[in-house]
This record gives C-alpha cells, sequence and structure tokens, in this order.
C-alpha cells in the first residue's frame, strides 16, 4: 500500500499513475469526485480521457471502503483521490465520519493486491477563516496519519517529483 | 535545539514529544495557546490531556523567553507551538515584536538543556487576501528562519512522519 | 538550469542568489515585480537593496522570455520571481498564456549559461474560495512541472534549508 500525498496541480496523480502501472493490468481506478458544477465535471473528463484500457472506472464518491474490498484478488487499485471523497462524507449529513474512516483503514488493511491512495495536502496555508474549511483540514490531517502509519510506502510529490517519507526509494 | 516545523494536524505535536520523551523526566511543555474562544480551549484540553506526570506544564502566551530562561538547567523543554506565541505577540498592542523575537532567540541560544519548539509552516499557500494574514506569515516565515539558522536540528513533518532538514537523522 | 520552489518568507530568493554568487560575475537579477501598491513597491526595494554590483537588474513584468533570450551569453541570470510573471500574464487580457508559457520553456531551454529561476510552491492549501486564485495555482502547479522536469536541478526550501528534489546534492 503506497499513500502519494501532493499538492495542487503536483503531479501527484501521473505518478501515482505510473505505480500502477508498472504492475501487470488490468488495473481499477476508483474516482471519488463528484460532478457537483461545470468546474468539477471538467476535472473528472480530463482525469478519464487519461485512462484508457487496460483501465477499469469504479465511482465511489461515498463507498469507497466497499469498492475497494469488492476489488478483485490481486487486481492494482489506484484511489484518486481521498480529499474528495472526505469532503463528500463530510458534506453527507447522514454519514458517520469515525465510522467512514474506520471502514477506510480496515479495507486498506486487508486489500491483497497493490493498493495507491491519491490525497491533497492542504495543512501548509494560513489558518482559513471558513470554520467548515478548517475542520476539513483537520479531518484531512488527521486521515493521513493514520494512512501513512499504515502504508509501506508515503510519498510527497513536489512539481512532478517525488519525496519519499517512508519505505524503499526503488 | 530542534525546530519542528509541519502543517496543520501533520503529527509535529506527537513527533516533538517523542524526542522528549528519549530523555530522562521531568520535562517541561510550556504551552502558548490562549483560550480566546471555544475551538481554541477544545484544542488546549486535548493537548494537556495528552500530558500526565512526569509532564510539567507552564504557560507562555506572551512571555515565553523569559519561561525558557526560567527552566531549571539540564531539564528537558518542549515549547508548542510557536505560531500562537507570534500570533499573541502581534495582537497585543503593547507589544515589541522585533524585541520579542530577538528575545526568543536569545534564551534558545541560552538554553542549557534539550529544547524542542514546535511551529506550524504557513507560508505554502495562495497569498492571503486578508493584510493581517500576509503579514502573520511574512513574520512565521522569517522567525522560522532565524531559529532554523540557530537550531541544530530541523524537522519538517508530513502525515506523522518526519523530513530532515538540518542534522542527523538519527 | 534551477528552479528553486519556496513558500511565502522561505529564504527561497536567498538561496538562489548564493547559487548565482558562486559563479564569476557579473550576474543578471531578471526581476519580474510590478509595483501595483505600496506593499509591492516596497518588497522590490528591499529585494533591490540586497543587490548591488556586480548584479545588474533587469525588469520583466511580462516579457520574461525575452530577456532571458537576450542575457550575454555564459551570464548567470537569476530570476525572481515566476509566480510574479505569471500573475502579471493572467491580469493581462492582451496576453496569450499558452504561448507565453511554451515561450518561457524554450527560452530556459535555450540558455547558455546558469539559469536560476525562483517560484512560490502555493498548492499546499485549502482550495481557494476565489476562482481567479484556484486557477491561478492550477497554472502556477503545471508551469512548474513543466519546469521541473527540465531542469537539471530543483529544489524546495523551507525555513531557508534546501530540500533537493532533483540533482545533485552538492
Amino acid at each position: 500500500m503506497t499513500l502519494v500525498l501532493g499538492g495542487a496541480r503536483s503531479g501527484k496523480s501521473r505518478y501515482a499513475e505510473g505505480l500502477i502501472e508498472a504492475q501487470p493490468g488490468p488495473w481499477l481506478y476508483v474516482a471519488t469526485a463528484q460532478g457537483w458544477d461545470d468546474e468539477m465535471r471538467e476535472r473528472i473528463a480530463q482525469h478519464r480521457a487519461r485512462r484508457p484500457p487496460p483501465w477499469v472506472t469504479a465511482d465511489a464518491p461515498r463507498d469507497l471502503p466497499a469498492v475497494i474490498r469488492r476489488a478483485p484478488p490481486g487486481r492494482p487499485v489506484l484511489v484518486d483521490c481521498l480529499t474528495l471523497w472526505l469532503t463528500n462524507v463530510m458534506l453527507d449529513e447522514a454519514a458517520d465520519l469515525p465510522a467512514a474512516t474506520d471502514a477506510l483503514l480496515e479495507s486498506c488493511r486487508a486489500a491483497a493486491g497493490p493498493l495507491v491512495l491519491v490525497s491533497n495536502e492542504v495543512g501548509f496555508g494560513i489558518v482559513p477563516e471558513n470554520a467548515l474549511a478548517r475542520r476539513f483540514r483537520d479531518e484531512a490531517g488527521r486521515l493521513h496519519q493514520r494512512l501513512a502509519a499504515l502504508a509501506d510506502r508515503v510519498v510527497l510529490v513536489v512539481a512532478g517529483l517525488p519525496m519519499i517519507l517512508k519505505g524503499d526509494h526503488a
């Protein structure tokens, strides 16, 4: 299991794709984006256009743990990205965030094949004035810490270049 | 002297604690937070709950240099965090920021025992629209540069994992 | 060619200067700032005051590729900073951003002497509420990825300390 962190437009998705494509296919791309508005729908379209077969796509804006659990044994899985999944869960009033993150951690622990999780590092700016943004930033940081403790490798991508935070440099 | 930088909820406080707890106790925890509102008071309570004896706590929302100077010789000291101290000094109209930062640097230079300073790295976002936030970001960056030049070790914590910027990897 | 990234007040300009000053002079400092307001004019004045001869200064708030191309062969060139150049191009309704970034990449590729480019890493915060800020953040990220792929060395400066992302540690 590899956790790939990076800023906006840091090249983290492309780097994570490269990790998966180094494995034998087919590869499962788990998309967590939800097309709330045109800007978001355009980003989703761009991401999909980069992934023709042997990529297979699954959507998991909220049921991410279930989608990871149901992946065929041994299949390489790319989740892009956790930040959007966390946003979707936080905006869903019916959702139970602690239970959802526990389920996510459990599904990662149980994954049989290569699993690469992409997420935005969002904690290096000034404290946001918006209370929801502050809460989101806190939850993202906590989730990253838990996943990083579990992961075999953690990578921070800056300007398309990987910095290895945990695991092998190979 | 060690400077521990990190984003929000990056695990920097926990990492810094580990550095101090590797030394013989008792350990002095210097808290710089001021309970302006419920959100802040809750964070302070969470931080204290993590530090039973042999932790000893001192509050230094503004008189940080004096508290560092008065620590018993050889006692390991953890300051958490500089960002809040800087905020408190900047919001205090009676305070002299250049004199306060000079005094802080001097107290760090004179410290006899292990000293670990925790601070938020806040300069990696978009330029804030708020002028005070911009000024704060500039002052924090300048303070970090001066402390990093003085420190034996500088560590950037991301997702609970340390990246060594200066000093030994041990 | 070296790309120096860093947050606000991270010491990235000073670090980049050191790289250039290790070369035989004179050195060309290419300033991209435009004095829109007092805050900006004060920053420009501070930057210039740090660079007496053998520094030679050229202004390139928009025509950066041309200024890089016209530098005398072999002369060390410091561009500080790309973030402001990108801002100026994005705010100029007559400008063609894709053409301008292609021209910048081409001028860097053709540079005969040592070239050091300084830019702000701005993608590690919460998604900005302002649409222009979001677009700027995306364009800056894309530009950094392209330049990093071309550069011989890429360095991230934190608290005045360099982290080497690409190239030699020497």
